[in-house]
């Protein structure tokens, strides 16, 4: 395999085909987790495609040349946006939005990126041209509970539910908590505390159609015993597969944030920090996963992908195909994140399968 | 004056006085603040004693000697717990508790004192003996509005309110923000937010009888944009000049924050961190303040104290009382927190009446 990196940190591993002027036949995922995350979200789709491509070579060359594609940036944990390395291959770049957004220890992305040996003014070059790759295909552990209480092997993802994020900053005035009247404070925490409550209410609401709702971060300042908050920003994450229903939801939580700043006299600032609607993936590749499992007798079903993948953004411009494998308890993004072995290798074994169908 | 810093590092100003046998009058207060703090707040308690001493003097030397005490660790921002100086000069110490106490940045009690020179281990010798000492007296900024709302120069503290303070830990499942449904949901921010709001309605319910509530720290882990919290640590801070009421209160919260937990599948473990009991200060000093004030045709008049003072600690062995005056729109621990000069000094007035009438 020829290995190369590009200016964000995507890293590409190719065998060459018998035909050179043949389409890309793909497949990765991601190797980046979040904080106290596990060690299978990701690490599965990018080890199960070397090793699905190991087996098909090892049965003679294929017509398509085959690529690993290992994307940078996956999570939104540090900077608040998701799929920075699949976003730079699509061409989906924000670089103006992008380079001013800094971390919670007040590093930018290019200053992240340069201290990787890496260069954010050249990640217009990462863009991938569509015409020259026939597929890319997911292997990832599906992060929820349906496969594992359903007894099945593999989950064919046919659409991808995509997040709205927002920031809220709450401005209050800091106090003195001993000689504050109660009467007289603007405490942001106690406006906070009614958005995260805000932010359940409207997801519960719609629950059943899908949605889910989470505030993921908070920060309250000052931040002491006897200080009156004076400031908390905090992050909203709603998601579905309906671009419209979240849509509506996260218009819900603005107008009841309003209303919490008002009913306590503090200020809220929001922002949106990323809007991305839910994508369809490819039906002849999602056809050609279906024989796969057959072929081989895998238990398999068909399913939405709530969590977010690379794939989302390479399925606008390629055909995509999402495989998720059962994890145990549908727990992901913390340290007891488990994916068997077996449910693993059968995972690949449907990958193999399908790429042997796409590359043969 | 001769000076001297002791093990924890408060410091002592010294003038002698004719009869050397004869017991000490002493004035101070502190000079930390919280982070963000204001310039007043304890500072002009310090230079006051100091000005009020100098004037003194300059009319021939006192029958008692004269100290200016200035305390250290005055602010409970740091560790949760409040004057740590005035503490080891009354013996209040609580050695095996303060040593395992930990600031946000994990450094302990006993390392921060190493880093200034100063020695936890010896902070049983900070103790002063009450027999050798008539009175303590401290200048200090109301913190609140009533004095300016009054147009009134000096407020007479007959009574310190003290605070119980919590430590609320709410430990809830970390999961993918995507993926987990609603309804398998346990979420230690959601649990926080309903907890911040059973502190607010907790302490409104009662702000007639003068109790205020804050949770002024919260602390959100994982803490990120796609993770659902699993873990929160909240700091509450509960005060009064009423301990019976103040205890009510807490447990009013206990129980709330039991509930909260229980509604949210999460568990809370609470610890008390501290728990102070209001102190009335000395009779005769409230009585020597004011006939200082109407010596010197000053606008004056007797209250409670909200905010912590190291005097209520002092007041427990020594006589004492607290000179309050106004600052602007009451606000303190802000870098708005402002006095005038002209109100200091009138402050300053009354204090060095007060310490002639003792010293003299």
């Amino acid at each position: 395999m020829t290995v190369r990196m590009d200016a964000v940190g995507n890293i590409f591993g190719r065998v060459e085909g018998t035909d050179s002027d043949a389409p890309v036949v793909a497949a990765g995922s991601h190797i980046d987790t979040v904080p106290t995350g596990g060690n299978f979200d990701g690490s599965v789709g990018v080890i199960g495609a070397m090793c699905a491509i190991q087996r098909i070579m090892a049965k003679g060359k294929t017509k398509n040349p085959m690529e690993v594609w290992v994307f940078a940036g996956h999570e939104s944990s540090r900077f608040g946006f998701a799929h920075l390395g699949s976003r730079c291959i699509c061409g989906f770049t924000e670089i103006d939005k992008w380079k001013n957004l800094k971390d919670t220890t007040g590093k930018t992305v290019p200053e992240v990126l340069a201290n990787r040996g890496l260069h954010f003014d050249q990640i217009a070059g990462c863009k991938r041209d569509a015409s020259k790759i026939k597929s890319f295909a997911e292997l990832h552990i599906e992060q929820g509970p349906i496969l594992e209480d359903g007894n099945l092997n593999v989950g064919i993802v046919t659409d991808i539910a995509a997040p709205i994020r927002l920031s809220i900053k709450v401005k209050g005035t800091a106090a003195h908590s001993g000689t504050t009247p109660m009467r007289s404070r603007h405490d942001a925490l106690v406006a906070a505390a009614n958005i995260v409550l805000a932010v359940r209410q409207r997801a519960n609401a719609e629950a059943s159609k899908g949605i889910v709702g989470t505030v993921g971060y908070m920060s309250v300042k000052p931040g002491a015993m006897n200080i009156v908050p004076g400031d908390v920003e905090m992050w909203v994450d709603v998601r579905g597969n309906d671009f419209d229903l979240v849509s509506s939801v996260i218009d819900n939580i603005k107008a009841d944030a309003q209303s919490a700043a008002e009913a306590e006299g503090v200020k809220v600032e929001i922002n949106t920090i990323s809007s991305s609607h839910p994508v369809h993936l490819s039906d002849e590749l999602i056809k050609l996963s279906e024989d796969a499992c057959k072929e081989q007798k895998i238990p398999y079903t068909f399913m939405i992908g709530g969590g977010g993948h690379d794939s989302q953004e390479i399925g606008q411009i390629i055909p995509t195909v999402v495989l998720h494998i059962p994890c145990l308890k549908g727990v992901s993004h913390t340290p007891e994140e488990f994916a068997s072995i077996d449910d693993i290798m059968v995972g690949i074994d449907a990958l193999t399968g399908l790429l042997e169908k796409l590359a043969r």
